[in-house]
């Protein structure tokens, strides 16, 4: 019997790692032969690291960088798997919103300089792809930061650079990339992203992730004009054969993702396709009897784009049957039927506040796979 | 695909019925062609009358009897089974606690007489056994009362009827069974319990039942006291060969046990295997997938002898995998699978209130039972 286990983390109770180890003791309480393979899963965001370095194995870099605010120093955590060549960087690490207190959570201050930072620091550990999961940013600066940390020169109509943050985009008249790191032509950066939304306009990052990040609806407005400034320059000076201001996904953290396409070329793809390209979850799956997914909360609203969603079809593909848990399930979670998920189980053990059901999520875990292991091993048996 | 439904009562949720129906729509969502026979369980308590009813057909009688209180007046409901020959009679529902207002609940004045007017009518209807399940009763009259509608005289030492209620019983000085209804001779009665107690001392009834029926300390203690009376007189006029004292499940119903046994010679079952019995509900597992059962709530304390430890033991002889699902599964619930039971499921959502989860009982069985089906069916298609 052979077990693959692709969970994601169950939000504010067990990172994804946890939640292998937790249905890893289920199923072997059930069925002690079980080979079990752990690969723990993530869409791009928080977790991604961790995925990736499960899958492949590497190491857990630190680098000091620049935080979210100017001035603000943060020890950025990414990932440099086992090849050597590969480095994972989740964006949140440098420029994230947990970073920033409540009440300093500006939009016009913060920036992604450091997460170009970590990006120069995986250039210079000799990487030469770079897997960025770009997610909660505390950031609406168009990725100029980022771009700034690597030599790109973003300058006001006086030449002048316009410094760091999404307000002062509003003076930026000319984009300069000629002295950007040069490593940057040889190496292949991907982003994971779960986000379409275009860098501008009602859908655009400004407006939908704005507020969240602290922007009153003046800022809102603001802001959107800044990157409508930033798409215009760069459609001058950088001679893009695309429209920054409309691409989908451009608006991913806080126009990060147009940034990252606009100055260092790299592709968007959806975080969960990449995880599992990355962690070769497809070949894993290759002969295995179950694949178990699951996640803080399944409905309507989240299938779609989310890990038990990816994995379903990974399972789907390779003809195993995916068994999806949750802590709770809410409507339209049955759409996932359709993705190929065989069968969806709620975790919990009865009535219970929240509070008692995230700090019970790993023993509950535990054994939702244990009885669902007890029911197919029968089989297996028979 | 060949599914039996035998699940108890989920309390204050749903009805034996009522959860069979629930699972049955979930199957039939998970696998439209399965064969589904629904065997409402109970275990002797509140829906013995249904689940005998649901497996033998039959019909439901009601008669007008006497209620617990004297000169109380109630309709009580009981089965006659197909057979024509059988009847199936809950004391409850001529002499529960249920039919008492709180502040009258008194077991010094309330009677067994109307579970003994509803055995009458079950003669009348030309019955020749007696399927009578005792549990929830408001009495503790050591089963007089009941004795005393069917022909039963119990005298004081003036020779006079000592009256109704658990606190005459002091006044008992002569038991005299000789004009007890003729037609008792020749009929089965068959008792369906799962109190293990017996009549008197500190495992008695009055003293861990008598409270929750309204006696306070003295009441206990004076109660006590009266059925060790009891006791003593039936040794005397009866020739029991044993001790209605301290016969084990005589304690049962106020000792309604007790007085069946000694008064109308019946025999004690526990209840949960009367009804397996009665159903036959192993002749109707050859052949069957699968079993499911269940009950509102699983733990350590309520596996033995209820429902769900019945039907696993059912499951297990016929090889055939049983599944028990529950509102509430607690601590040590994992007894049931040396029972058995091949898997538990809570069948919650999440997290929610006690009243939330009550109310979704039904939408949650059939959901839960989809899913475990749609792993299950995978089976049997592969």
């Amino acid at each position: 019997m052979k077990i693959i286990l692709a969970p994601d983390s169950f939000k504010d109770a067990v990172t994804a790692e946890e939640a292998c180890q937790a249905m890893a003791a289920g199923i072997r309480r059930a069925c002690p032969d079980a080979e079990i393979l752990a690969l723990p899963m993530a869409d791009g965001g928080e977790g991604t690291v961790q995925a990736l370095l499960a899958a492949r194995g590497g190491k857990l870099e630190r680098t000091s960088v620049t935080g979210p605010l100017p001035g603000q120093q943060v020890q950025a955590a990414w990932g440099r798997l086992a090849d050597g060549e590969t480095a994972v960087i989740e964006m949140a690490a440098a420029s994230g919103l947990e970073l920033v207190a409540r009440a300093d959570r500006n939009p016009w201050h913060t920036t992604t300089y450091g997460t170009g930072e970590v990006i120069r620091a995986a250039l210079d550990a000799g990487c030469r792809k770079i897997i960025l999961g770009i997610g909660g940013s505390a950031t609406n600066d168009g990725g100029v930061g980022m771009a700034m940390a690597l030599g790109g020169r973003f300058l006001d109509s006086q030449g002048q650079s316009i410094g760091l943050g999404g307000g002062t985009l509003s003076d930026l008249a000319h984009i300069d990339l000629s002295r950007l790191d040069p490593r940057l032509q040889d190496i292949e950066i991907i982003v994971a992203s779960d986000v379409t939304n275009p860098l501008v306009g009602d859908q655009g990052v400004s407006a939908v992730f704005g507020p969240q990040k602290g922007a009153d609806p003046d800022m809102v407005a603001a802001l959107d004009r800044n990157l409508r400034q930033l798409a215009t320059c760069a459609k001058k000076d950088l001679a893009l054969a695309w429209d920054m201001a409309q691409c989908p996904g451009g608006g991913a953290a806080g126009g990060l993702g147009a940034g990252l396409m606009a100055f260092l070329g790299a592709k968007l793809q959806a975080g969960i396709d990449l995880v599992i390209e990355e962690t070769q979850m497809v070949k894993h799956c290759q002969g295995a009897d179950y694949i178990f997914t699951g996640e803080g909360s399944l409905d309507g609203q989240s299938v779609f784009g989310k890990t038990p969603q990816g994995v379903a079809r990974v399972g789907h593909q390779a003809q195993v049957p995916v068994i999806a848990l949750a802590g709770q399930i809410g409507e339209g979670a049955e759409a996932l039927y359709e993705e190929g998920v065989q069968a969806i189980f709620a975790i919990g053990r009865g009535p219970s506040t929240l509070e008692e059901a995230l700090a019970e999520t790993a023993e509950n875990l535990e054994q939702t796979c244990e009885n669902v292991m007890r029911l197919l091993n029968r089989h297996a048996n028979n």
